[in-house]
């Protein structure tokens, strides 16, 4: 490192000011001091880790540090809630610079700015690789989170947007890495998908609005969080496999690619979608708004059922268990 | 790792159980949801990362969990704040087992029972060392809180407890380590004061009724934490070498430890004392209820100048700028 502590402190400091008029004291204290909401506490911590999460020689500092926001952010929105305030916890591999470390800060930044959030402390320490802590604080109406332990057998279970394409994306990364592959149209929005996730804030709260019973994101790959989902509500589920939104570019590119886009869709993680349950007489009512208010998409990929079983339908209405196939950080 | 992701969490959230009235949901779920209280609330995060704060063949996983939560609340503590909730974000080294994590935990929950502080969520992963990052939440009177920033020329500057015996323990540790070293009378204090610190979260907020205008926590050593205060509030100081109070057993093993007790008791980190300015006129009254109510001693240890000099004042009145000594997590 080529400054001391204190140094950096002071550097990300100025990158970061300007913090909201709720934020009594922030950066270069003890702790940050900030003046709460009137509504229930939402807290959300979730670690970028080099060795697992991100590759400095595929990704840029300002992509990583963008991407380390906007996944906590996530865990708020799944939650129904909205973002306030965040701190970031850093340790940092001896070959990074003060440069590097400013352009991480630098898409943190431009990601708080993005969801309405203030980084407002944390702290730096020296670490054998590059890990990143973010604790996102949010705020929800008392009594308004929606959990994941609220599904109810009947309920449709939905989910927004298109799922598989930041997996696609890290396939794609990886196969750039080993120096295959052109330019395509459906690399875009792949690379895009995985180093510019979007989390899903106002349709989080909007599909709370609309009559969410249990919600969470699929940052693990809906064939991992599905069964989270249920195990949480004590019921079992029918996922109809035709109906599984799989992103269009990620269909594009498969064969280039050499992968499956359906198992890509239920088994990659950093979707950061949200899936939920709802009555089935809310389904189509909270489609149309999500279409109006965010040109997002909810696609019906099945329904809540009795018992523990977590089942996938084909097409052709034969049926199995789903395999879990999703991102399990330890085994995969 | 011998349990998937979802078994830890289960097994953790176990250890975890009997969470307070505040608290709606729990480990789980993509974020926990608490009611807040009716005060600022304050914000702080710090991590312990095995190359850097601990060594597994040192501290036993009890002992390191323990300690990562009380240095977080410590930092609660120098803002005269109640620590309330935690997240806790884990990296995991490959060689670490199940058994290991719920020991770590259980250390955890010993700290957070022992401050009134509820462990309400975080996440685990995989990574090339153990991390340990902790984000903690407190409570204080709407502006309540006493910033770094709020010294004047004039107040007396004091320390709580006593310093140095922290930086003696790691001194003892390693010479143990090395295979120095028999059971001293000294030795136990100080190896106490590494693996079992005391956060001062009684005295914070004592010492804020009694007028202080600005504190901290010396968790770095106090020559590189004075300075610290001394820039936020834009003041300079006069530390008078003669009244650190320097632990008694690190005194009592100095010798045989081949150390400078005031050199480690200026320069060492983790002591987790709370050094604070005040007006001369309250030093006295909060000295005594710092005794009584708390059996801890307040030592008046210098007083707050114009400028921006950190001079030592040595016991024959000569006089020198303060080397800083302490803990920069880069350069040391």
């Amino acid at each position: 490192m080529d400054a001391t502590e204190d140094e950096l402190v002071a550097a990300i400091a100025r990158v970061l000011s300007g913090a909201g008029p709720d934020v009594r004291t922030s950066i270069g204290d003890d702790a940050a001091v900030v003046q709460p909401g009137v509504g229930d506490l939402v807290l959300a911590a979730d670690a970028l880790i080099e060795s697992v999460h991100f590759d400095r020689a595929i990704s840029s500092a300002r992509q990583i540090g963008y991407r380390a926001v906007v996944v906590n952010v996530s865990d708020i929105a799944a939650m129904a809630a909205s973002p306030r305030f965040a701190l970031v916890s850093l340790g940092l591999a001896g070959d990074v610079d003060a440069s590097w470390v400013m352009q991480l800060f630098g898409g943190m930044r431009e990601a708080a700015d993005e969801y309405a959030l203030s980084i407002v402390g944390g702290d730096l320490s020296r670490a054998a690789e590059v890990v990143i802590s973010i604790t996102v604080t949010g705020e929800v109406t008392p009594g308004g989170a929606v959990l994941r332990s609220g599904a109810r057998p009947g309920d449709r279970l939905v989910v927004t947007g298109s799922l598989g394409a930041a997996a696609g994306g890290l396939v794609l990364a990886r196969a750039r890495g080993a120096g295959r592959y052109a330019r395509s149209a459906w690399a875009g929005p792949l690379e895009e998908a995985l180093e510019r996730p979007t989390a899903r804030v106002g349709e989080g709260r909007m599909l709370a609005r609309s009559g969410a019973t249990a919600m969470m994101d699929t940052s693990d790959g809906l064939a991992m969080d599905l069964p989270r989902l249920c195990a949480a509500s004590h019921v079992g589920a029918e996922l109809e496999l035709a109906r599984v939104p799989v992103a269009e570019a990620l269909i594009d590119g498969a064969d280039e690619l050499g992968v499956d886009p359906l198992q890509l869709a239920l088994g990659g993680g950093d979707d950061y979608e949200l899936i939920a349950a709802m009555p089935p007489a809310a389904v189509d009512d909270a489609a149309l708004e999500l279409r109006r208010a965010f040109g997002v998409s909810l696609a019906p990929i099945g329904r809540i059922i009795d018992g523990m079983d977590i089942v996938a339908v084909a097409a052709d209405g034969s049926s199995a268990p789903l395999a879990r196939g999703g991102w399990d950080h330890f085994r995969a």
